[in-house]
């Protein structure tokens, strides 16, 4: 007897940012495992009785080893479990889901991916502004701020992530953003271009604070805070 | 009395993508404007009685006027109705929102966006790739196909599109895919890069097409079909 793993896209947070079937999938699991960021209220539309395992990892702290999580998932598939995998945002968009599909696939565990909302619509959605713009901004870009180590990833393509005319999301950028900033300003793209800071996106404390590159970069270079965050840069940033 | 205008995110068009908050707005909902490719059985979730608007556009066909689009919004808006704009997908992505918004302020009138997935998370996701690998594939962009003449949109960051690092979504490439992908190859896009041709994503005659940009580019220069499609191309395409 074989179980099956759906991943699940939580969205940002707000549990009313669910769809329709993730929370069919979230009643019907025998077990749910869960990232920091999925946490709280949206746990809430699992069957009493299905085991919660919070397998969660969020920047600034030392993740679980990723062996661990997908060796619990094909654990718990193999016991004829229906397992949900539940990742904030969108679980296609820096959820690490090869990683763990690979193993899947490699112990012959069937999947199910169930998009989400990714947390950059909801944060230009809270802030009033569309990620593109008829005639300038027709493209919109998502990058993630660190890599494995924390650190700033290394090869990044600068020709397009310093074009101001696109729409550019940076995701859990506080740490890297000061000197990720100085390399766009060295690629051409100006101090003063709008950017947002968009902080606990969806839930009821969320914080939007609207800026320059040159001034957010400055101002989190001191910042220690662990509130997730997202970083939107670009002309449609300041409208 | 004034009205207030919910515009939101119905998700690529399985009923079951769209967020509880899609759903809540709806089933309280006055009037519903509506594209073509969020209707059908979305529009069940609307209440009896609800007017239901066709304001669609869809690739390949001549668009209504958006400032008639625009105008129908503050006309229900004004009688005091709590009116939803339903747009295909996450409504931020390619949605003309910015328009609408615009004249709403204009008007003085309230509004609110509620995100919702957008198909190129859906595509992904029913192919069972991620958008983003990590260490590699740590941009993914979104661009469109066609400008609001209908042929390919001038200025394109070719530096940026033609980077097969990155995964990149074309929105609406059917009718111009052929002369992108010329553009792209000049570029230093290698034409054997993966790509896959994503066709009523979510539907009950999805079809997805795994291929190169070369092979697709060949194959799409004679299709007239109308079916709302998406390409993804880059090395997880082919994953």
């Amino acid at each position: 007897m074989q179980g099956f793993v759906s991943f699940v896209g939580s969205g940002p947070g707000d549990p009313e940012l669910l769809t329709l079937k993730a929370v069919n999938r979230l009643k019907a699991a025998d077990a749910v495992l869960f990232d920091d960021l999925s946490a709280g209220p949206i746990l809430d539309f699992a069957r009493p009785g299905a085991d919660l395992v919070a397998v969660g990892k969020r920047a600034g702290r030392p993740s679980p080893r990723q062996d661990h999580v997908s060796r619990l998932l094909v654990d718990y598939a193999r016991g004829g479990t229906r397992v949900v995998r539940l990742k904030s945002g969108d679980p296609g968009i820096f959820g690490r889901l090869e990683e763990e599909i690979t193993v899947l696939r490699a112990a012959g565990i069937g999947f199910e991916i169930i998009p989400g909302v990714t947390s950059a619509s909801a944060a230009a959605a809270a802030a009033g502004i569309p990620l593109t713009r008829r005639m300038e901004a027709r493209r919109v870009q998502f990058v993630t701020g660190h890599d494995v180590s924390g650190g700033l990833p290394e090869g990044l393509n600068l020709a397009a992530l310093a074009d101001g005319a696109a729409t550019t999301v940076v995701f859990m950028p506080k740490r890297t953003f000061a000197r990720f900033a100085a390399l766009l300003t060295d690629a051409g793209l100006p101090g003063d271009t709008p950017a947002l800071l968009a902080e606990n996106v969806s839930h009821p404390d969320q914080r939007l604070t609207r800026s320059t590159v040159a001034a957010l970069a400055r101002d989190l270079g001191a910042d220690d805070s662990r509130a997730p965050a997202l970083i939107l840069y670009g002309a449609l940033a300041g409208s």
